[in-house]
């Protein structure tokens, strides 16, 4: 039940994160290779650098057709569906969740590995946000949730929710839905309410 | 006589892509360590991500003295001979045997790791081109083969072709030169048309 | 008594680097977690890719909770204890410092892996500068020790002294005292000078 539960966060957060970097992509007008390639680096580069870290390797997707094969589907659904007045609001749901189910299976795979409970929160947040990192040096900005926005703090605030519960041997299937719901609600609310971290800058540019 | 082969395929490439890296840092005006940094990231920087990618480490170059010696020695002539006035022609000579040779050695390594034909295919192009991607993060650009040109696809048709030459036993050396030599011919096609991927992009910027 | 010292120097230097990171960080005016992730970046950076690069995995820093909470402390300090006038000249020094600890870190852990003495050159070069080059990258800036000023040189020339004192068996200690100290007044006396390395191109920009 709980892998199977895993599989299907493990395949929706990464279509989510492939349609993503897609359309970053297209917002640069990068060619059909370049949305392709920095669409699997939007889906795969957080996990990627989570396993390469701690030594997992060959890396998770080396071995797993079925991500290499959401990818690809959900690029190419990407440039063909992708009707440009809806993005914002499509880009946002999406990536929130992607964020979710990809901290729950960061911090999982910590825990595995028995690290302490300050690194497994880092390895969350890492697979959640590096991906998204990536895509911008590629993309050549200044990544996005290092400078706005309430985003890496919703997966850590998320992945301690979790961590505790786990901790607390709560029931699993039911903290991995509180991890995740809870670092969707931050992110929608955050948006929502235009919050932001706060600034410790005293003039403002 | 395969190893040979291969070990020639290896210094020629190596020196292609750091001739190709030392030109582009030069035209940033970086210092001599700059130039020799970004020389070594584009000449081992595809086959880098691939070690790290599949576990293979110590990377290859750390146990290579030729790779760093070769790298070393095309850093110097560049630095002293490079006549300014040759050079978009032989830039772009360099990098199509560099790219040639390269997918050959990432799909050969695949395929020694019993990976799928689609993910050896990635890791051919992987090696070729994610030199090149390195070196323009460094120097500040968005990746040139992201965003035109006929370039990484020219790898991965060239390395199909290896691939199913390889699949139903051909000669291999046979297979071998007919991969190189397609993936230099579609590049010089290519860039003498002025080919490029179809746009999907319905007004053009 | 040396497992003691290079404790020191490991959590001196990294306290240096996250200072140096936290600050770049803060004069792009990132929030909090940027501040954080860059810092983070710059201070583990160099070490993390020498780790990854020679399979030593988990990387370091995952099982070491000190470096975590060194880096946390020096955000913290710098995010609160921040005076703005005094910034050059204490970045300089703490650069300086981080600089010649890292450059010795990384040859000690490339001698001890047995790699020929130009590869534990560059793994201390390495150490030292690419979380410099990673931060400069996350910032989208082109790396400042690829285009100007002795940094990279000084790490090697010092890495040089390391390795002759250490091949000749001196005592441990003194070659590591001499390394660091070698590295540093290269450094003070480069900037004080404003020394930079000998310029190949013909017409200035």
């Amino acid at each position: 039940m709980t892998i199977n539960f895993l599989q299907v966060i493990d395949i929706l957060g990464t279509a989510a994160f492939a349609v993503s970097g897609a359309r970053s992509a297209m917002q640069k007008r990068l060619d059909v290779f370049g949305v392709v390639a920095i669409s699997f680096a939007t889906a795969i580069g957080g996990g990627t650098l989570r396993d390469i870290l701690i030594g997992s390797t060959p890396v998770a997707w080396l071995r797993n057709e079925t991500t290499v094969l959401v990818i690809l589907i959900s690029v190419i659904a990407t440039l063909f569906f992708d009707s440009s007045s809806r993005y914002p609001k499509t880009l946002f749901l999406f990536d929130s969740l992607g964020l979710g189910l990809f901290t729950l299976v960061g911090i999982e795979k910590g825990i595995a590995a028995e690290f302490s409970p300050g690194i497994c929160l880092a390895l969350g947040t890492i697979t959640a946000c590096f991906g998204g990192v990536i895509r911008d040096v590629l993309l050549n900005n200044v990544p996005v949730i290092f400078r706005k926005e309430i985003y890496a703090s919703a997966c850590f605030t998320g992945g301690l929710l979790y961590y505790f519960l786990h901790y607390f041997s709560v029931y699993e299937t039911l903290a991995q839905i509180v991890c995740i719901a809870s670092i969707v609600c931050i992110r929608v609310f955050a948006v929502r309410y235009h919050l932001s971290l706060p600034s410790f800058y005293k003039q403002e540019k």
